[in-house]
């Protein structure tokens, strides 16, 4: 439990940390737009002074178009050394029209911080930031080595960023790592996240006719790439759901009795998430609770259709080729490219006469699980019960963070997935926002846990 | 046969004819693009001029975006009246580079006329008008009261033109209506078309998410309105390629056995036609052959689908709605109504759970036959054979042309479609053109045919 006078700091210093936060979210912080390069480039820079401010070493490392800020502050005797992961690049605000206050100048209401990139992820990065300067200001050293990762390149899929990694893997060492840049299962509930799954996404390209054709002259002889894109696409789902690529599940770990009893017990509500989403979640597999489906079972989705029109009113056209893009979602053992693999078997026996079919792939990553035992993990569990108050759910996610897996695989510890948002801060889309509650209680949380974690290194030294 | 003055008129004038074609030609008179409706308007002012200095009262009608030029002429002791139809609309000349001279500067290459509109419509329509110049010339009165109805709107679909037609059906009455918007089969071999499809064209949206979802965060419990469209579309053929929906080929007149022996007889090369589409000609129904598949039997042809992304790369996005745009081609005696109704009822019974389907109509248009044995058919096709010198062969065609219909359904004259352009005159693509010897032998057709029927009704009046 984090130290009286630690609390009293944090509490005492409340406005300044609002006032220091919002000074980050004023930078338009786009990394997918050129213009914004420079905004990029000050926002990671007052990011990296006050770390030097704390006594880090921080520097910028040039990277593809965003600089990637690497900080570490050494301590005397250190009980080990924790990484901490976080982003300062954020999405486009469009629609800006429906944004009720302009996205990059802050504002408070009803007590939630509105403002492009509160919750994802500047907010949760800086919590970190001011964790580490209470400990400093309450004890005068931090009692763990600490390293910074700060990338810009976030919203843009971290391309290549295994590269970076398996580059600086050195300077990236430690025993733990935390990431924040995800969120509580639901308000009121302190999550962690153990797994994520991983991505396979390509292109299949049907390509018929040399030019587009019209339909009335040439239909019933010519074969039509989105006929047969579309038929394609309907046998890759059998009528349970599942989906048919051969071999597609053969390394797919079935989800423990324990994990099970474990998400019937959340609180989730069926019907809630329906009215959420706007819609009967009756996808995926036949049968399963929908966190499974979300969680813990691999998806073949199909992303776009590109070919022929899709502008106003009719068109009469055959297209000379047809493309789908499809994301398939993969759980625990299951490798990107074992999964492309399957579907360029499928493609292969399943492509009709008439058309010539190719597969590119776009993206891949490999699915993360975590260990849900480890001292580390109670670690992170005592710091956020203590700092919000309420026992810590165990949860996944079906969504892919490219750097966990890279923490995981390349740099081969466990990284603690503990997120500060929660599920309605509209991230991505217009008016996103951050609970002051859950930013302050961010902070008090990442106090915790590097007091936590000095702890648990400090036993394990003394083992 | 045309008297031997009239030929000889038409070669000593045939400068002056290509002069005036070019002149029309040089207007680039794109009927779907708002900036050149001064150009549509002065395209069809120049024809209507031809057309008074020939002693026709010619009159633009305001219609939708571009007028219709109806224009007449009186005769005499007139033997019947004629209706000839053209359009003087063309498609956007894009992509423009692809251009060897610049689409709206006619040029001659090789005997064929490059030109936007060259082959479709404006030197079909035009050859009309000389034909009727050189009967008047030659002769100093038309045996035929001839009637021009020339629209600007063919290129956009003819849109509500059965309005028109209904409105003005005591002026276009005729006992006789040629359309020269067609093709010969093949070089050298004049045709007759004495068959259309027709055309209901339909966009089926599925409904899902209220909003655009993260394939990840969701994939598995959002149903996918792209999967699910695919599926749904995919269900609409058998194994066999035949269309499942529900009772639509119930009204299909089959093929009989003297046109199938006569489409056997036609010079059409398997081989040299895939050569042409650039693909194996595998699509449409088992079985049949390529020609039959493309006159006289139904398709169903997605032509575009909207929803998720279709830009470059990758993004996971489960799409609120997928929308297939779907072209039926419809033969004797499909009705596009009927084939709607099939439409639905397939979708009705075949929508999953988690999303909700909507089907809308964006065109419709009724197939066409006419008669092979009409004094009118044997007319013409003495004609076409002294004009080119060659046997004349008569086909169906897979596409629509709006006119054709209303001619027969509304003024209640089977249409004689003798069209002069060749295959390969790259109809609404870059380099379009018009043979040289298809343009005088279009003239010669004409003045033929206006003599022939004017005879055939004599001969009527007589009995």
């Amino acid at each position: 439990m984090p130290a009286k006078e630690l609390i009293k700091y944090l509490q005492a210093h409340r406005d300044e940390q609002l006032e220091q936060l919002f000074e980050l979210l004023r930078f338009p912080s786009i990394s997918s737009q050129s213009p914004r390069e420079g905004d990029c480039l000050a926002c990671v820079e007052r990011i990296a002074e006050h770390l030097r401010g704390l006594g880090f070493s921080a520097e910028l490392r040039p990277w593809r178009r965003h600089p990637i800020l690497l900080a570490r502050r050494a301590c005397d005797r250190p009980a080990g050394r924790l990484l901490i992961y976080g982003h300062y690049d954020v999405q486009p605000p469009d629609p800006l029209e429906q944004w009720q206050t302009p996205p990059f100048e802050p504002a408070i209401r009803d007590g939630r911080i509105y403002a492009r990139g509160a919750s994802d992820d500047k907010g949760q990065l800086f919590a970190h930031v001011k964790a580490v300067e209470a400990i400093l200001a309450t004890r005068g050293e931090l009692p763990l080595e600490v390293i910074f990762f700060v990338e810009g390149e976030e919203e843009i899929g971290s391309p290549e960023l295994e590269r970076f990694v398996t580059g600086a893997a050195a300077e990236l060492a430690a025993e733990f790592a935390v990431v924040s840049d995800s969120d509580f299962f639901a308000a009121g509930l302190p999550t962690l996240t153990y797994g994520l799954r991983g991505l396979a996404y390509v292109e299949l390209t049907l390509a018929g006719p040399r030019e587009d054709l019209h339909s009335g002259v040439h239909g019933g002889a010519a074969v039509n790439p989105l006929n047969a894109v579309a038929r394609m696409l309907s046998g890759m789902h059998d009528e349970r759901g599942r989906v048919t690529l051969p071999g597609f599940y053969d390394d797919v770990v079935e989800l423990t009795a324990a994990e099970r009893r474990a998400w019937a017990e959340l609180p989730f509500d069926k019907a809630a998430y329906a009215a959420a989403i706007g819609a009967d979640p009756a996808g995926g597999e036949r049968g399963l609770p929908v966190l499974e489906r979300r969680w813990a079972r691999p998806t073949l989705d199909c992303n776009g259709i590109v070919g022929g029109y899709q502008g106003e009113g009719a068109k009469t056209v055959i297209p000379a080729s047809a493309t789908a893009k499809i994301s398939m979602r993969l759980v625990p053992n299951q490798r990107p490219e074992k999964a492309v693999e399957s579907l360029e078997r499928y493609v292969a026996e399943n492509t009709p006469a008439g058309v010539r079919a190719s597969v590119k792939v776009s993206a891949q990553a490999r699915p993360v699980l975590t260990a849900l035992d480890s001292p580390a993990v109670a670690a992170a569990k005592r710091a956020l019960k203590d700092a919000f108050g309420a026992e810590v759910a165990l949860v996944r996610n079906g969504a892919s963070v490219p750097i966990t897996e890279l923490i995981q695989r390349v740099l081969k510890v466990d990284p603690i997935l503990m997120g500060f948002g929660l599920p309605d801060d509209n991230l991505h889309a217009p008016n996103e926002h951050f609970r002051l509650e859950q930013f302050y209680g961010g902070i008090a949380a990442s106090a915790a846990l590097i007091v936590n974690l000095a702890g648990l290194a400090r036993d394990a030294q003394g083992d």
